[in-house]
């Protein structure tokens, strides 16, 4: 029997009396393909999670990627809680931060030093402010459609959003060569920084990734011309590769910003980068309330030797593979093509004829209401916690879903 | 015995070849007075905290405002970690965040509506955002010395940072109502938001308290004006009223930020506003990894009940009145004069005939050394739990520290 969502639209309509839009944030599918969603969470553990209806979800989305160890984690969780007893935000940091940023620099291969902080984007505001700190010139580059958090430079949205907040923020499209070679042509000496994600992860898009000889040949033309190359590892980071994934893809970015699966959930996210910007990053300001929070650093400490332990990246990689094998072979099965495109670890599934997504909305829909929690217009995360079970029981759903979209659009 | 800081010094060799600057953000006086305190904390309970060298600290910047309730104070983190046992980031939200939203739309009497984020500066840049769109105006009014976090339209430093950013940023005197009114005539119709602390409460200078009339006559030239009055209450937030700042000072801001003392130390800032804003809030894009932590939340409802049962801001304003009643009559014995400034919740002490801090410093770097953990250049904070005899103990200490200023530079 299908999911129903009685209790989620009792919360909804409750929450949207306090809370702007009821929910914000993220491209949560409820708002897009409403009736097919749970609205509010009851509880999660391992690759599961259950709303507040009691249905029950294989979750890929994984928090929109914090979640790799599995939700309520027991090793991670321990190492907060036993730290937590000592204090959580206080007035000097604590020796768990100089473990922290050595065990980063030991292990990630662009990493001469770290700094912490909260979200993404403290990170990824703190490269653009060290980019232009560190070359004296004011512009940055980025791609379209490429996310990097919702301070005004860089938020997805027009709304409160000044001309002047991107007056230096060149635009091009993520992977092409020839166009940022002509805008460096252009900007000559004016370009502080190149911000970009390892490969591109587009909301409302396929990822990409990027060609062979891109990286090696972005890294050459930063060199050349004195522009910090700034990676946007939020997403990808720790995902492909323990070492960073400039080690994955082969090159070495002058700063990464990373976040989410740092600590299993818990929130810190961290800058790290090379020697040359080491002193730049000495004299800039930055802090923020609870940024010397010493659990989350225990945490963040605890969940990167668990992803050593087991080679998260291999698992991930494995489990990613056979989902979306699988689902390939069932739509060509029904006769439906579909592109699988990003990395196994964080895929994503299109359905290829179609770019208004609806193939994708009836598709995750039906996966939804029988317990499998896709997203169609987001790129989806595996974590550790997916079981070879769980796959095999995506699958089943998915054969199902497949077979409603094939009778309601034909091929 | 003086203490000494072996252990605190040794761990900062260790941290300045991985962290920047050693250790990172905040007015630590561990750089401004060198020597005189610690690096390093090993734990904390209740207002004390113990350094890695083992030292013992009655702490009066209570992690720069955070610690309200005491370090590691069991409800709080109780419920923290019974929420964390149902994962802590996860794809949707809780319902806590409902209850933590109705919670403080009940209780802060400018909050139609709350959004939750991680840092204060997530809040204040979302309500510039806010006021930007809502008025479809540019121009944003701050006070010379005010401090919103660490983003480039507003952090106190201008490594990084370019004009573009500060472009429509208009500085005044904090409290001066005749130069509020001359930029609002300047710039008529182009001010979207006037954003100040609901008092000054500057690093390097005395705190100053709202002259009577002040915030009503600000709220109406903002009402005359169009323009949406911002209030950063995250530092004095909690402290001075449970209503809000706003209602202590006796006026209503259209959006208000909070974070430090909102869950006693745990990742959570929010920001509140008034219903005319909520549509706008409705269409900005905001969102960040965790969020939607739950556990965070849990903390914040128990604290905020936790505040509200021993009516918190009463007992600050007690223990605070004995701090500072009894650091101005041992300063008058020993012939030194003293200013005590900010409302007693957040006082704030410096030598009235001096500019340069020597003997604030002097002086803070002889409480730290025995036992008493003030700061020369930024307020300090009360907790509720801070005790009549922590109070008694500090005096102790103050009297012999302003014994070692007097020594030093007469009277």
């Amino acid at each position: 029997m299908a999911y129903t969502f009685e209790k989620s639209k009792e919360l909804f309509a409750r929450a949207a009396k306090v809370i702007p839009q009821g929910v914000y944030g993220h491209l949560t599918p409820v708002i897009t393909v409403p009736g097919a969603y749970p609205y509010f969470i009851k509880k999660a553990k391992g690759a599961h999670f259950w709303d507040v209806d009691g249905n029950e979800y294989i979750d890929y989305i994984c928090a929109y990627g914090p979640m790799i160890l599995g939700y309520a984690h027991e090793k991670v969780d321990e190492a907060f809680a036993k730290q937590a007893k000592d204090g959580t935000s206080c007035t000097i940091a604590s020796p768990l931060m100089i473990e922290l940023a050595e065990r980063i620099v030991n292990l990630n291969e662009c990493a001469d030093w770290a700094l912490f902080a909260k979200n993404g984007a403290d990170t990824t505001s703190l490269a653009v402010v060290l980019a232009r700190a560190h070359t004296r010139r004011k512009k940055i580059v980025l791609a379209k459609g490429g996310y990097h958090g919702v301070q005004p430079w860089c938020v997805p949205s027009l709304v409160g959003v000044i001309p002047e907040d991107r007056q230096h923020i060149i635009m091009v499209e993520w992977g092409d060569l020839d166009e940022f070679k002509e805008v460096v042509k252009s900007y000559k000496d004016q370009i502080a920084g190149a911000l970009f994600t390892p490969y591109h992860h587009p909301a409302f898009g396929d990822s990409e990734l990027p060609k062979p000889g891109f990286w090696a040949e972005m890294r050459r033309i930063c060199d050349d011309n004195g522009i910090v190359l700034i990676i946007d590892d939020v997403r990808a980071g720790w995902r492909l590769d323990l070492k960073g994934s400039g080690h994955y893809f082969g090159f070495k970015p002058d700063i990464a910003c990373y976040c989410k699966a740092i600590a299993n959930g818990y929130s810190i996210s961290a800058i790290v980068g090379t020697e040359k910007l080491r002193l730049t990053a000495a004299k800039a300001y930055t802090t923020g309330s609870y940024w010397f929070n010493s659990p989350e650093m225990a945490a963040a400490l605890a969940c990167i030797d668990e992803m050593e332990r087991i080679d998260a990246p291999a698992i991930l990689r494995e489990r990613g593979m056979a989902l979306t094998n699988g689902l390939k072979e069932l739509a060509g099965a029904h006769g439906l093509q579909v592109t699988i495109s990003g990395p196994p670890a964080i895929p994503f599934m299109s359905f290829s004829n179609e770019e208004d997504f609806m193939r994708s909305q009836v598709f995750c829909a039906e996966c939804s209401k029988n317990g499998v929690y896709f997203h169609p217009h987001h790129n989806w995360f595996i974590s550790a916690a997916h079981t070879e079970e769980d796959i095999k029981k995506t699958l089943d759903v998915a054969d199902k879903a497949f077979k409603v979209v094939k009778n309601q659009f034909g091929g």
